[in-house]
């Protein structure tokens, strides 16, 4: 059984709001959430279908019915368990590694996949703008399938944080150098924008290295790359 | 004004047995109907707001409300016009250039970012089973932003093709040969496979050079890349 209050508090946890003040977030499915309870995130309270009790059952999963279970779930397809885990303690900056950098990259899914590639590629931090979509919004933690747990992310001022730092700074820009001409550091940050207007002009001053992925077809008229398909093409060529 | 039968029609079309009755799809904005309006597509009926009228005057445009547009749009934020147009006849498969061969890719979005970046990369032609999700569904067609419009696509039986062809074949596995280590062809074809179960059995027995992306994170848990980041990454490679 789900009382009113925890239906409440569940489904306030959409908004980023909520979440600040509870400092709670959600995660589905058997897999996502598997990969949480067996990280470093603490859990606070999970919820669970008959069939997936004893799955679970050292973590003292409450009950719920199917029916309950799709009026909380954020899922075309509510698949059997649901965790409410506590937004951890923002990790501090660190000047060492592969940093991406996020400068107000709105989109869920772009965010989830621009996570799982830096699980990937072993980025040592992403760095995001306050004005990026949150980490913990829902669209994001499903589509990071578990890479979240793995991956230190900071939100803060970038223009700070970018005068601060001693790494050399690489952004991705419509007219930089060639990517494949461009020598990359080891140890460097990378700069990936917004969809519509990629970086901001107060970020593109700091930047040092203006790279582009060029265009192979030159009849065509597309005007630039999706930011987490050209985040993956970067990522693999910072790593070679 | 929208008459029942359009309205009827047009929400028809969002399933792929209607669409393929009519030989009818949907495309819908302002930015994404120009490119359509401007390529070899052939326009059935195109449906604007008032304060759009003048701008397609020329096309002939029915009026409709914007009440009555939100009704038929699949757009969380409809913008003020819709277009029918034609499904074009089945382009012949070529044998040159870099083609790209989809064994079963289900997810919408995915199928729209791939073809958006075989434009980019200049792919001569996309090859599809007929397993993989319709290029005409709604999603696909917003999600490629106008690609669709200059690439050929041809959905045919992947064996049958694959056992024909003279052009070396490429696919990803996840355990083949680093991509950085392969030489490649320029003329070539590589074939990407569904988010799940990666290229089928049958598929893989005809590919020729297995190649991998390697994963830089050696103590991540991550499974694999999504389809259509590692489709970037691909076809980024093959174009150096």
């Amino acid at each position: 059984m789900l009382s009113k209050n925890q239906h409440k508090l569940i489904t306030s946890l959409q908004q980023k709001k909520y979440r600040n003040q509870h400092q709670l977030f959600v995660v589905e499915g058997v897999k996502v959430v598997n990969e949480f309870l067996t990280s470093k995130f603490k859990l606070e309270k999970i919820f669970c279908t008959e069939d997936y009790y004893s799955s679970i059952e050292e973590y003292e999963p409450q009950l719920i019915s199917e029916n309950e279970l799709s009026k909380i779930s954020n899922l075309a397809t509510p698949n059997k368990v649901l965790g409410l885990f506590k937004i951890p303690k923002p990790t501090d900056l660190v000047d060492k590694g592969l940093v991406l950098v996020l400068d107000t990259v709105n989109d869920p899914g772009n965010l989830g996949t621009i996570i799982r590639l830096c699980d990937w590629f072993g980025v040592s931090q992403l760095v995001c703008s306050k004005t990026t979509v949150d980490c913990y919004n829902t669209k994001v933690v499903q589509a990071t399938m578990g890479s979240l747990t793995r991956l230190p992310i900071v939100y803060t001022e970038l223009q700070t944080y970018l005068k601060k730092t001693k790494l050399p700074i690489y952004g991705a820009t419509m007219f930089g150098k060639k990517i494949k001409e461009t020598s990359k550091k080891e140890d460097a940050i990378l700069v990936m924008g917004n969809e519509s207007n990629g970086i901001s002009n107060e970020i593109e001053k700091l930047v040092a290295y203006q790279i582009t992925i060029p265009r192979y077809n030159k009849d065509s008229s597309v005007e630039s790359l999706n930011v987490a398909t050209a985040t993956a093409i970067l990522l693999n060529e910072f790593r070679n």
